[in-house]
């Protein structure tokens, strides 16, 4: 309640914002960022705009022009040209040049133009010439303002000039600001790099990669990783490499006496080798690790390493660190429970300590040593069970040394819960997507996260199975289920992830019947693949890697779109980018053959109603002329249980020609 | 992004908050605030959460316990006991004794109880009980404590003194708070009075309410006042009783040259005899203002000034301060202009001012005089012509002061505009009432105020006319429109006002057709009207009053539900609050019969499928036995257009008698 401004105009509304600005939305580097607002003032008087916008660091403010859209709602735009952080507001202010300049065309338009009208006019404009002085336009403005004023040039010359639609764009350039209003609070943009939105991941478990009967090694990775880049991912992802403990160590299946051979659960970290920064002997060194990282970046890949925050009772900070624990009575530590159940093998970092400072430095020191050999993605196992105030700190502090980090959140838990761990920093995030099976599950999810709040700050990353999730779909679908959930996840999510060879060779047997957990997991024991099975997925994955890559539609999310069909089994939906567009039918149930007509939104995929376009099955290489919104589909789940199609328009060529894009 | 800190509880999505805390949402004084907000910690830890919550001025907060809804929503409740401005937030924790009991719970289930279990409760029911060492229950607390330590007792005795309800109740009572998190910022709720809520206005010129041939005075209305409280209106809201211009005065139907005997405009202010504070010596003289005012207070009768910042030439201020009007590089005062028609015989006040400190000033000052007449309830003419932050102050130094002031606001302008006004403190608005004539657009619009965020801020005072506009539904509908109007206003609206004695007696001819101004308009000249007319309206508007004033469901607006119809003319809503149930149907054809069915929401109206249950219209007090979702509704707009409708649900009573409520 500012007493006696004359600052008119007010500003609400202003978008992206998050939380009431809380927190940055995201976009990647090169995105145009639409900023809207509302802008208006008291009375009938003429307003402008600007979006105002700097990157960390800079002092000065850039500025682009905002439009009146409806209903006194404006729009702006700018492009983040670099990873970081940029922050923005808008600004308006009564424009009085432009009210005049409207009441000057009705008065012409009515004969009634005074002499005065013209006097205002010209003092209006000799003021902005004044604020161009150091510009070229400064000249135009002196002149049209000198112009207005001279009594012995004919008054519609004058009019017309004053009218001249290169003196209104140079007084847009110079306007009267001092009594504009600047929207507070200011308002922030978080910018990755481009794979923080378009990424294929896969999970391997080291010791599985050596020869039959050995314990694998990262040297063992490194050999067969062109299995793994063949089939076109980007982000190798590796879990914990670090020692296990060795106190109250699982053996297979989760068994509470491991044998002396069993190797441990990776999250049990730590022993007398060292924590989170040493690595498993068993695995190799920190040069294999190096040479393992280096081939991985010659094959286009990229390693996330998984950062799982708790220990093993062996673990070095148990001792060295006593008070980064919760302790019982007795004095021993707390181990995790969900009454009645233990988990006695490992310790919870307790948030609560005593010496919060010293948890959180050292915390943070354990990406700084994984940063400083190499490693730019971190998969964070459970964050939603460390204190979120952590993870704002640690992902800020980390992001600014290194902008291009990324991170992913392995929480599966309650939704707000998730969403706010997105907003603190984290870059992707694993999603409730192996859960979501039916037609309905699948367009609610995707519109709350394509459509809803999170689209600003929540980056999903679609896994259709991990070595702790292998859904009862997989159990009971056989190969069409697999093929299923992985067109669905490639497709629907610009972030996708498989935890393989489990899932190329379709592994679905699951420990107990209802169980989500695979029988002889990894997780406790060391497995042996058969990498060439002729079954295996590889290919088809291989396929759906290259439709992903050759196709800008798929590497993002804001223009995914469903359309309905006549058959709820039948899933179709699109996909748009610049000129791309990508039209998906898949065939939900993974027993039987369906059929079914598509209502197609023919506007949202670009399509005339009146001429045929086709549709190039890019996984099959088939293509179908199509028209109108209603086409027929049939999709057998034992032959190829998904259409991905690029929609091909029709186009005359200048020899009469036609040809599809 | 604090470092090291051990507050684990996140806030997010407090409400009721508009536009992300920057203005207060409104109440009434003895409503409850029911204030919601996600509260969650990381991992597994139960939480709690208080509101709290203060009066402008204590220093003190006064708490409520919030109580979980669903999916990390929480609830809490305060009544707002005093009209004025309130204070709140949320604070929230984690709660390690309700994590404990959980768990205790679950391992008694499962016969694992250790002593150290017991230790560790009895560690925080001590630090508890030294918490409440000056409350009665901190004996319990000790005792229990002690209990649980108590090696000699059975361990199931322990248990269950630990799991007590009372010790529950008592351990919420006196949390360890140390590592809560109190959410920032804080809110606001502005409390009003109950009028500010339910109110109905009639609008009168005085000028016409004398005696034939003559210029009516406050003393002519304070004289036939009754005719006004008898209708059951409990503001009678005055036009600008000032001295009137003489330059460029205005003429009968708005023309440009006025007679000698032409009353003028009473919104252009001011005259040799004074300005905004001064009344027209025409009209009487302050003394006969204040028996108006008591003549008014006796009848039930609150008075509503007219507040139009905006003088004629001949206003004082014109020549005492010529800096607060913009002015022409001639000299003159910029008259108001909307190219190219002119209206020179009004001077808009220029809040780009040199002098706003001076201008502002003055304008309070208005406001002030006529408060120190015992003037609580203003109109203002267009607050959207003067500037927005001028509003905020203005009316919030007024209400610091008389916190029961009323203020509505006279905007017809564009939604945001209308709402911003609303948000910055006027307590009711104006609205596009008047021009929502079909079942559609008022449903629309009502949800929209009903239910959509202007429902925290925005409070609509439904108008059928005004003396600037008689809608083409009541120049062309005849009485049934007018009854219709009527009806729709004051049961959509629990505010409501009528421009009488136009309205009740059907005044329907435009000055041309496709105007919406009155022909022989009083706001140009003054007009005699025959009160005891036998066709009048007033009696119905008397008894819709009564109606209005007998059932609670319609002084509020917070639980409209629209029910569908099989006739888009019969527009069928029902209002709620404890037990009264009022169910509306109204026939918006002003000239056919329509009849349909209705397809009812029976949970809404709270009653019983199985059973009729009767509907009693009180209107015309005839009842209706009805059953079910659909019955058959029949109205004939020139008898009656609207069933206005008690709910009375039946009831069995200990002799076996039924009755309807």
């Amino acid at each position: 309640m500012s007493f006696a401004t004359t600052r008119r105009v007010v500003i609400e509304d202003v978008t992206p914002r998050v939380d009431d600005g809380r927190f940055p939305a995201k976009r990647i580097v090169g995105d145009v960022v639409t900023v809207e607002a509302d802008v208006f003032a008291d009375g009938h008087d003429a307003v402008a705009a600007d979006v105002r916008y700097q990157r960390r660091g800079e002092t000065a403010w850039r500025r682009v022009p905002m439009e009146p859209v409806v209903n006194d709602r404006w729009r702006g735009e700018f492009t983040v040209t670099d990873i970081g952080r940029f922050s923005f507001t808008v600004e308006g202010w009564v424009d009085h040049f432009a009210t005049w300049r409207l009441g000057l065309a009705k008065k012409r338009d009515a004969d009634v133009v005074e002499e005065s009208d013209l006097e205002i006019g010209a003092g209006l404009i000799e003021d902005a010439a004044e604020r161009a002085k150091n510009d070229t336009r400064a000249e135009l403005l002196s002149a049209t303002a000198a112009l207005l004023g001279d009594r012995r040039r004919p008054i519609e010359i004058r009019v017309e000039a004053a009218l001249a639609p290169e003196v209104a764009d140079a007084m847009r350039l110079f306007p009267d600001r001092s009594r504009s209003t600047v929207h507070d609070p200011i308002y922030e943009i978080w910018v990755d790099r481009e794979r923080a939105r378009f990424s294929a991941w896969y999970e391997l478990f080291p010791r599985s990669w050596g020869d039959e009967g050995e314990h694998g090694t990262l040297s063992d990775v490194a050999d067969r990783l062109d299995y793994v880049a063949e089939m076109g991912f980007d982000v190798l992802y590796l879990p914990p490499i670090h020692p296990i403990g060795r106190t109250n160590r699982k053996g297979p299946n989760n068994s509470l006496e491991a044998g002396p051979d069993d190797p441990g659960v990776p999250w049990a970290i730590g022993g007398p080798e060292g924590g989170h920064t040493a690595i498993h002997p068993q695995l190799g060194t920190i040069e294999d690790f190096r040479k393992l990282r280096d081939r991985a970046a010659e094959l286009g890949l990229e390693i996330a390493l998984d950062v799982a925050f708790q220990c093993s009772p062996d673990h070095p900070w148990v001792t060295e660190h006593p008070e980064w624990f919760a302790h019982r009575p007795d004095g021993t530590i707390q181990y995790a429970e969900n009454p009645p159940k233990r988990y006695e093998d490992i310790y919870p970092l307790d948030f609560e300590t005593s010496d919060p400072e010293g948890l959180w430095e050292a915390l943070r020191g354990v990406f700084e040593f994984w940063i400083a050999e190499g490693v730019k993605i971190f998969r964070v196992d459970n964050p939603h069970t460390k204190a979120f105030p952590f993870w704002e700190w640690v992902i800020g502090e980390l992001k600014r040394q290194e902008p291009d980090l990324i991170f992913l959140s392995e929480a599966f838990t309650r939704p707000k819960v998730m969403y706010r761990l997105a907003k603190l920093g984290f870059t992707q995030s694993y999603t409730y997507f192996a859960w979501r099976n039916t037609a309905w599950e699948l367009r609610e999810y995707l519109t709350e996260l394509t459509q809803g709040e999170p689209a600003e700050f929540f980056r999903p990353n679609f896994w259709p199975n991990t070595p702790d999730i292998l859904t009862e779909y997989l159990q009971t679908g056989s190969r069409g289920a697999f093929v299923t959930r992985l067109v669905l996840a490639a497709t629907l999510s610009s972030n996708y992830g498989i935890y393989g060879p489990a899932f190329e060779l379709m592994e679905s047997t699951p420990r107990h019947p209802g169980s989500e957990e695979y029988l002889d997991s990894e997780k406790y024991q060391i497995r042996h693949w058969e990498l060439d099975r002729p079954d295996s997925l590889a290919p088809i994955i291989r396929r759906i890697n290259e439709i992903r890559r050759e196709h800008p539609a798929l590497q993002r999310m804001d223009r995914l779109v469903f359309h309905p069909t006549d058959n709820e089994q039948l899933l179709c939906y699109s996909k748009q980018h610049g000129d791309d567009t990508i039209l998906v039918v898949v065939n939900l149930d993974p027993t039987h053959t369906h059929s079914g007509w598509t209502s197609l939104d023919l506007a949202e995929l670009g399509v005339d109603p009146d001429h045929q376009f086709q549709v190039h099955d890019l996984l099959v290489d088939r293509r179908y002329l199509w028209q109108g919104p209603h086409n027929f589909v049939q999709l057998d789940p034992h032959l190829m249980p998904a259409h991905v199609f690029a929609v091909r328009r029709r186009v005359r060529t200048e020899e009469d020609f036609d040809y599809y894009l």
